[in-house]
């Protein structure tokens, strides 16, 4: 596809006003924006800005409270219970993420569940935030059902995404990924090329193994690794809307549903590495498996052995320095909203 | 493969007295024996009785020390470090997972890590007790080098076995898993009837995809979901061997290694539900979620749609009803190992 090459401090910058004149204030509006250029910088546009057109239509249709005040309902040393108040999910996982911290800090754990929320980005940004501390970060979501349960033809799951990220000496090891074989829009895009999609990847909506996206988009998405899948999706769907009382996944509004708030829920803990092994220590030890992990030989046409986040970050070093390639839809999206909002693009955006 | 089928009582009495000749207290071997022939119950043999040849020959050997003294090198409020000793991994794992819940019925979430450990059976055990004491609970153990990185030809890997289990009004969900497509096991029966194993099982040890299960021998597993089954086994490596010091998987001796401690990790976990949620509406909801589920239209040619850990419960209720159905093979070796023990079979043992 066709992109625009944009600075990455161009893009932060169109996005905090867009999301400022969405009603957020300035430092929310520069935490939402954060997460949302990250994603682009490592590659991720899926979870980028692309996603500010959404953001838009629901505040605008009164799906998404852009002046939600987040409420602490129960809270102890090690855990809380955080109400988002129909908010953006990037604010409530952004504090739920220090509070997590915090509480390790001070308790050597700290678990933070969030309800009433809505989309909250890509989950490796807050594990990874957590790690950047020197701890164990982990964060997850549950999302709108996608995915029927193994066996079975009608999507009742949510494609419920969900990191983990731990500290080394350099970058982070962070995984992070959601449970289906791929994401909703690779299907989309081959639906787009008139092109047939790999068998294994959805069920059309009679149940039927397809190769064919326009229905396997009237279907469900087939969960990694079959049954395996299916159970970590819908133990991460119990542990986010069940746990905060929120709703489960079958009651979570897709994004596109622009009047009715999403009803997220998400997860995020902290733990304290000291009450195991000394920092330095883990760090090391695990910089120690990464250089191992990178000299295994490789097998047979393979690009090489890379470490989960590996890739992304290299994107985000080359994107730091050359720019983020923005495909050219969304980069006539940015501009067409800022016009819509009434707020001026940045000096040097390219016109 | 023919089976005799056993009273779960007689199993746990030969198992316990073949506990107590190789070195265990009456209460360690009991511990130890109820792992197994729960294992039997639910259908997984693989981690059943069938074990015992192997725990008998590393205690032999000096591998494995059954009079072991577990020690707790660091201890707070919410975490532990716990020092196996060398011995039975399902000790120091059946410590630890009380630890954890007393930690967290106190704190609100307890972690314990345990290092110099040895092989702790089904990850599923410890989950699903902590779950019984309404909490969640998760364990998850590293093991010696089956798996290459996604895109690597050599074992650096284990199929490093994790589980969570939450409560229900009635059994727990219980997930567990190991992270490779299939077990070691099943390409070991392919290779002995001489038939061939479906691709993506595993490559050959030059790295390349194989369905000859005597050169998958040879070479390594595949890991389930590809690239994010590696990233997940790779994770659970570090959450238990690194976080522990214990060592990571490359450091890990296989079960078979008889003379060599195993170096295992372990980690356990149990998360208290009140500061979230009351616990009576947690189990209300998470058995909403199974019935919806259970309700699911089938898609084709399904066998129905279960509930992770459904199957296993239902063969349990079964097994305790009509026996356990033990493979000849291993019938056999049990009869062998008492009577290399000079320990007498239990009245009513099947000659």
């Amino acid at each position: 596809m066709e992109s625009v090459v944009l600075s990455p401090d161009l893009l932060l910058e169109l996005s905090i006003t867009i999301l400022r004149a969405l009603g957020l204030s300035g430092e929310e509006a520069r935490v939402v924006a954060d997460t949302l250029v990250e994603a682009d910088l490592q590659g991720v546009g899926t979870h980028g800005v692309v996603r500010l057109a959404a953001y838009a239509d629901r505040v605008a249709a009164g799906g998404l409270n852009p002046r939600a005040e987040m409420r602490v309902v129960h809270e102890s040393a090690t855990c809380a219970l955080l109400d988002a108040g129909n908010g953006f999910g990037q604010l409530a996982a952004y504090l739920a993420m220090q509070m997590a911290a915090q509480k390790a800090a001070e308790s050597g754990v700290g678990i933070i569940s969030v309800r009433h929320s809505n989309h909250f980005g890509r989950a490796g940004y807050y594990s990874e935030w957590i790690a950047r501390q020197d701890m164990i970060g982990i964060a997850m979501s549950n999302a709108s059902p996608r995915l029927a349960p193994w066996g079975g033809k009608k999507p009742m799951l949510g494609n419920n995404p969900w990191s983990i990220a731990v500290p080394t000496d350099q970058e982070p090891i962070v995984l992070d990924m959601a449970n289906s074989m791929v994401a909703a829009g690779k299907i989309r895009q081959a639906a787009q090329r008139g092109e047939p999609i790999p068998a294994g990847w959805a069920l059309d909506a009679d149940g039927r193994p397809t190769t064919d996206p326009v229905r396997a988009l009237q279907g469900v998405l087939l969960p990694f690794g079959s049954y395996k899948g299916y159970g970590i999706t819908l133990m991460v769907g119990i542990l986010t809307g069940v746990l905060s009382g929120g709703g489960w996944d079958a009651q979570v509004v897709p994004v596109d549903a622009a009047g009715w708030p999403q009803q997220e829920s998400h997860l995020v803990a902290a733990i304290r590495l000291r009450d195991f092994i000394q920092v330095e220590n883990f760090k090391e030890q695990v910089a120690a498996v990464i250089r191992q992990i990178k000299g295994c030989p490789p097998a047979e046409s393979s690009p090489g052995v890379f470490i989960p986040g590996e890739i992304e970050h290299a994107r985000r070093v080359r994107a730091l320095r050359e720019g983020v390639p923005v495909a050219l839809p969304t980069y006539r999206m940015l501009g067409d909203l800022a016009r819509r909002l009434g707020v001026p693009l940045p000096g040097g955006w390219p016109s």
